[in-house]
């Protein structure tokens, strides 16, 4: 197919697959003349696996460039795969690493992965994110919600089986990198809204019997 | 106290007292001489309240006002006061309303919901950010994620419920309030850190699996 064709088959326009193809994100085509050149399906394909990494995961274009270069290294295994795939979506976001209330924070968190088995490295960016929230609701006086920290951890493991599952079953290594970064990043806002929907239906149900 | 102690022990600028001042959101203090006043307890809390709903909530100030304008109004039943705080953290953000695919994500989500025997009004905004998560799913071709949204949905009524019985046990007005808009942002900051750590866990445990 011409670029026209690829571009209205991704929903990708030309000028950002001239980029993507410029940056060597996306392969060349073939050359058929002067300034023209054949996609195939494979082009597709990778277009809407750049979109799930810059649109959806809000990847620099180096940080997807990574990513596709393990994608594209068949023999890694699918575990490392799909930790590149995960990390690529962190961004560092700590408030004060030497705070004291900070440190304590994410100390709790460790403290409670680790009570309940979960085996993860002590740098993961995901223990800063964690303790960001937990030392915000310490500075704002709001210690009584950490209770929910343990019910958080139950379900988190609950959804993370159900997802993790889904995306092995995909088998595919370009297929199981998109849903990592399109099941992180929709996941996390479908589960989200889901929440915000539950807690208008249990506000009001609380509320009734309070005031019947 | 003096207006330099109310910053300290609220960790708020004399500034930003300044204005929140001028713009009505914190009553005045006591005047105990010319360009001077005497200030108590209540602004300490207050403050941390205009914190929770201005910093943590990101309420524009005419949003905080209306939510302080509902805590400060005695005879409000809780839920239409948890209600208040709730929809002020809900801004727009419909992708295309009038797409095909966007209606049918709305739709989607609105059956399960109801199958569920969720009560919650068909204009929820909630509903809206479902459908943007299902919709941009459905145009990345991840659909098989969309198997998740029966288990994002029982794990929302499990955590909502947790907290919502929490924040109702507060009792006082303007600590529900504040409840409410801390424990939905930071407890959804707090929620998904402890999902990605999760995933990380579980796709190292199954990629074991496969690997033995």
């Amino acid at each position: 197919m011409r670029i026209a064709e690829l571009s209205s088959r991704s929903g990708t326009s030309i000028p950002s697959i001239k980029f993507y193809l410029r940056e060597g994100l996306l392969p060349a085509g073939t050359p058929t003349g002067k300034n023209q050149a054949e996609y195939a399906e494979a082009h597709v394909r990778r277009l809407r696996l750049i979109r799930a990494l810059i649109d959806v995961g809000g990847l620099t274009v180096a940080a997807a460039r990574d990513v596709l270069t393990a994608v594209d290294t068949t023999d890694l295994p699918d575990f490392f795969l799909m930790g590149v795939a995960h990390y690529s979506l962190d961004r560092p976001i700590r408030r004060d690493p030497e705070h004291p209330t900070w440190k304590a924070a994410r100390q709790q968190v460790m403290d409670l992965v680790r009570a309940r088995g979960w085996q993860v490295e002590d740098e993961s960016p995901n223990f800063d994110r964690a303790a960001d929230a937990v030392a915000a609701m310490r500075d704002l006086e709001q210690d009584d919600l950490l209770a929910l920290l343990p019910g958080y951890a139950e379900v988190a493991e609950q959804v993370a089986g159900q997802e993790v599952d889904l995306v092995i079953a995909r088998g595919e290594p370009a297929r199981m990198v998109e849903g990592v970064i399109t099941g992180t990043i929709l996941g996390e806002a479908l589960l989200n809204a889901m929440r915000r929907l539950a807690q208008q239906v249990r506000s009001a149900v609380d509320s009734d019997t309070i005031h019947l």
